[in-house]
Formats: structure tokens, C-alpha cells, sequence
């Protein structure tokens, strides 16, 4: 008889996660309802959004995740049984599965059909899934990037950041990454195509970035806030546009932490007015509306290399609190994945 | 023999400007060359925007002033020479005419006709002029306030903050001001239909302010940024919209002071991306080819009083410092003006 193996939130975390925040759980599989599917979770995915939703208070956007419950995530399923019109078992889909093997989920909600003939199927959790659209969105909606600008992202090698930065190479402009190791650095120049790349760990990582943007900055794409943050904002041009997606490096806070640079907001808010800044923060699905737009785009950009993308796969359910705490400290190299049974496809 | 009075920059201050930072000189009438006008200062205004163009770096946006050099304003002149086809003496116009008595200025240029019929001519710096014209594009161009939001505004008595509030009167809002005297949050609310008002000087303004603003804030017009900002961001709504016009609060800190606030960049990018803010700092000129539909509008919202205004008018070019130290410090009790000529408008 197969179970459902699952992992769910044990408890709040109190700065990092540890491994006893989470617990694998085994239960009877769920039963799709009429109009539902039954799934069988091929990959899920790992992002660094998942630390705000562990906190009880959740991430303003979204809720916490309740002790007991199932860890969120976007998965790739396989249909198992079909109680939904137009989903046939073998068929592939993308939907919200949580950290576990089995899911059941409504057809026409937002669970979506994928052929695997166009792309891996690990790409609709990736690069053409909601870390693609993240970029996408992020990028052209706010940042509005034009030729001849510099924009730089930080986390560049990660899911989101490495697409950000294609996508801006793409649209004529100067590319400058920031990543951590000297490898992931490498591979943001060499195969990617940035224009550079400087480490967050240099210790002069604020001259470093001056001299890789030498017209200043037009777009800074934000993942992870803290200290970067203040290596970039007297980089900013005027008029430059801040899309703020993610904060990585601010996550693991706990209340009453002191700050994590020295900048006050009262310097912000003048750097604002000054450069005439925009800032802004988002979620991909503030723009769900030009989501056709970007499976346009980014499948073409995709099936003809000029967007290329890099997996971090992690075998078995149980690694996946691990990877997602390594995750967190930057230790993945490209875009975080858990396979929790084979997949057909790359038989 | 007429002369030129005029008040230059002394001193860059330190600080909070002091008498001794400005300098009144007098000296012979300026020359109009071919396609000039020579003008008779009648008005000119004082904004808080000068003291950072009194620092020598500057404000940014616009180079600092130089020492021996006059005082940055603009103003309404009568036209006393021509030597510019379709502009006669006895004309009214708006030009920056800087702190004096006297200015040259070129057809054609930033100089705009004013006709005394339609409004007082002081207007044309006021509630017509650049300060109407910030609050008009700030507001809608960057707030862009919705029917039913709540639209809170700081230093909402002033030149900008009256205008602000009484145009999100106009487009449905809830309107809620912030203001330091009694006097003055009394006038925003009973005179110019303010839903309420919130003094700054409140020890308890983090909960009056929230008593005010029982939906949150939708949209928060920035003028004076420091502690009053702080109360301010804990009530932004998702999605809310802050147009940086002003930071009157800061103006006159010193390198190396320490922050006004206790917040850091790092709290406030967390509520940027939790809650999908917008903050964007801007000039009036960013938004100049609004310029038309402004004047439209705005001419019809005071000729029909649903916009209202109140003028601080300072008699003689000698009082502008200490009046414009005032300015910093609030003092003033509607649109700051200096008059140093009778207007014959108002005979």
C-alpha cells in the first residue's frame, strides 16, 4: 500500500531553520473529490519565500504556515487517477503540491497542464515556472529596463536572479551580478553572458561595484537586501528603479535583532527624493495578468538558448529541509529542486 | 536712481540656516538683452526645497547655489522694459526671479504669461504655480488614490499638503492630515474638508494616527519624512502608494548626525516587499508634460472654490531669511510668499 510522505512545519523557527522545525510524516494518500486529480509529486520546489510563511505571523502576503501543516511549495506531478474532465492519468502538471509525494488538486484552479515535449518538465518550476515569471515580471514591469542601462541583480546565479539577468542582456543593457562564490560568479559571465559579476563577500565589495558600474546603476533587481543594499544605493542613477523581490538576507532575523547595515531610512527616503528613486516591492502574482506574455517569451527564449538555466537537484524528501536551510546561506548553485520519485521523462 | 536688492548666499550653513548664512546687496538694475524682459518682483516664494539647494552639494536634482550668488525663487513680476515681441510693460508674468527685486528674463524661456483676471496674480507660485503642481502630479501621477482609499498628507497645511488633501477630497478619499499647530489641523478639516487631522507634536502619534486611519493608509504623500514617517509605515496598506515630495524634517541635518528615526533600510524594504509598496521620489518637472491638464483642472478647481488656499505674505525683501528660517521650522501658516512691491493687482 502506498503512503503519502509528507513534511510539515513542527515548529516557528527562531532565527534559522533547524531540522527540528520540520517532521516527515506518513499517512494514507488523499482522495481526489469530483473534478480533482490525484498526483503523484515528481519534483517540488524549494524558494526562499518558504522562510517567511514558517514564521507564525506568515509573510504579509500570504499567511504562516500552521504547525502540523504541510511545508508550501510549487511542485511537478504525474496524474495518477483523474476525477476531472480533460486531465487523464500519465498526463504532467504543474500545481501547488506542498513538500510531499501526493497531492490531489482541482482542475481549472491553478493547477496547469505541461507537455513535456517542449521543455523538461523541471523547467515549470523553474525558469519557466514562478521563478521565471518572478524575473520576468520583476524586470520589464518595474524595472523597465532600456538599452544601454546597467542593471545589476543580486543572488545572480539563483533561479530568479540568473533569469533576470538574462533577460536584461536580452533587452540591450549592462549586466552586473552579485553572488557569492567565485564559481557561481564564473558562471554568471562565462555561461550566462553577464558583463561581470562582484562576490557580496569581497570586503570591498562597495568599490568593487563601482568599478563593474562604471555609468551607475539604472535597475537593481533586489533578493536579499542587508548589507548589499547599502554597497548599491549610492551607486543608483537617478530615476533608477528598485524592484524589491526578495530579501534573503534578511529572513533569518529575529525580532529585535539589530539592523543588518547602517544605513537608517531617514537616508533612503533622501536618496529618493534626490535621485527621484522608484521602489517597489512585488510578488509574481501582482502581474498574473501578462502571464501569457511571459510563456510566450520565455518559452521561445528558452527552446533557442538565449536563456539558459541550471538545476540543483536533491534526491528524496527527507534532504529537503536541509537543502532548503543550505538554500537560505546560499549553498544550492542554480535553481533548488527536490525529486521525490523518478522522472519519466529523462528515463 | 532704482536699484537691484537682492539676497545672496553667504554661507553654506551648518545646520540650521541663521541670518548670517544670507546677505542683502544692493546694486544696479539688470540690462534685458535682445528677446529679454526686464522685471519688477512683485512676489516671490519661499520653499522649503531652497534650503538643499543652499548646501554645496546641492539637492540632487539641481546643482547647490554658489556663494556671492543669489538666492534661488521663483516669482510674479511686472514687465517694466521689452525688448521681446508679444510681451508689453505692464504685463504679469512667472519667472525665476530668484530673492530680489529685480530679474531679466527671456520670452520663450520658462517665463509664463499671467492673466489678473482669472486669479490673484500671487497664485502663479501658489496653488496655480509649482507648489499646486507638485501636489497635483505627486498625488495622482504617483498616488494615483482610488474612491474610498484613505490618503494621509504631513505638513498638511502647507503649500503642497492643502492642495494634496483637498484634490483626494475630489477624488472620493478619505483624507487625513498631518499638521503640527492646533490651529492649523483646525483650518485643514473645518475649512478645507479634511476628514481629520493628527498633529505631529502628539506624543501618542503612532496610535492617533491610527485612530484616524481605520482602513490603513492607501496612499501617504511624503513632505517632511523623520519620526513622522515612522508612525506612518506600520498603517500602510498592501499596495500603498508613497510619493516622496519633501523631507522638511531633515533638511537641516548634519553630516554625521545620527538618524532621526529609529527604523532601519532593512525594516523598510521588508514592508516594501511584504506589502507590495511603492515609494517614489519625485520633482514637479518630472511630470512636465502633465503640464496643460494641471493648469485645466486646477484653474477650474479654485475658479469654482473647490480648491481653496491661504496665503503667509512677509512685506520687504529684508525679512525673506528669517521668514524662510520659519519655514523650516513651520512657522508659517499657508503659502509662504514675499512681497516687495506693492501688486497692483490688488489696488
Amino acid at each position: 500500500m502506498t503512503l503519502n510522505r509528507r513534511i510539515v512545519l513542527a515548529a516557528h523557527p527562531d532565527g534559522a531553520p533547524k531540522e527540528t522545525d520540520f517532521r516527515l510524516e506518513e499517512g494514507p494518500l488523499p482522495s481526489p473529490g469530483d473534478g480533482e486529480v490525484l498526483l503523484r509529486t515528481i519534483y517540488f520546489s524549494l524558494d526562499p519565500y518558504m522562510r517567511s510563511r514558517m514564521n507564525e505571523a506568515g509573510a504579509g502576503y500570504a499567511p504562516g504556515v500552521e504547525l502540523g501543516a504541510v511545508m508550501p511549495a510549487g511542485g511537478v506531478s504525474e496524474v495518477v487517477e483523474s476525477r476531472a474532465a480533460g486531465v487523464a492519468p500519465g498526463d504532467f502538471v504543474n500545481s501547488f503540491t506542498g513538500w510531499q509525494t501526493h497531492s490531489t488538486a482541482r482542475a481549472g484552479g491553478s493547477m496547469r497542464r505541461i507537455d513535456p515535449a517542449n521543455a523538461p518538465v523541471s523547467t515549470a518550476v523553474g525558469v519557466l515556472g514562478m521563478p521565471g515569471m518572478t524575473a520576468y515580471m520583476g524586470l520589464l514591469r518595474i524595472g523597465q529596463p532600456k538599452e544601454g542601462e546597467t542593471v545589476v541583480v543580486s543572488a545572480a546565479s539563483g533561479a530568479v536572479g540568473a533569469v533576470v539577468g538574462q533577460i536584461a542582456r536580452i533587452k540591450g543593457c549592462r549586466v552586473v551580478g552579485i553572488a557569492g562564490a567565485k564559481e557561481k560568479c564564473d558562471y554568471v559571465v562565462d555561461e550566462l553572458g553577464f558583463d561581470a559579476c562582484v562576490s557580496h563577500r569581497d570586503p570591498d565589495l562597495a568599490g568593487s561595484l563601482a568599478g563593474a558600474c562604471p555609468d551607475g546603476i539604472d535597475v537593481y533587481f533586489e533578493n536579499v537586501g542587508g548589507p548589499v543594499f547599502q554597497a548599491v544605493l549610492p551607486l543608483l542613477n537617478p530615476f533608477a528603479r528598485v524592484p524589491v523581490c526578495g530579501l534573503i538576507a534578511q529572513y533569518n532575523a529575529k525580532p529585535g535583532d539589530p539592523p543588518s547595515g547602517p544605513a537608517a531610512v531617514t537616508d533612503l527616503m533622501r536618496a529618493s527624493l534626490t535621485k527621484r528613486l522608484l521602489i517597489r516591492g512585488f510578488i509574481v502574482y501582482d502581474f498574473a495578468e501578462h502571464a501569457e506574455a511571459f510563456h510566450s517569451d520565455m518559452g521561445e527564449w528558452v527552446r533557442t538558448g538565449r536563456v539558459r538555466y541550471r538545476e540543483d537537484v536533491v534526491e528524496g524528501i527527507e534532504n529537503a529541509p536541509r537543502a532548503f536551510m543550505g538554500l537560505l546561506e546560499g549553498r544550492n548553485f542554480g535553481k533548488l529542486l527536490v525529486r521525490v520519485a523518478p522522472d519519466p521523462t529523462r528515463a
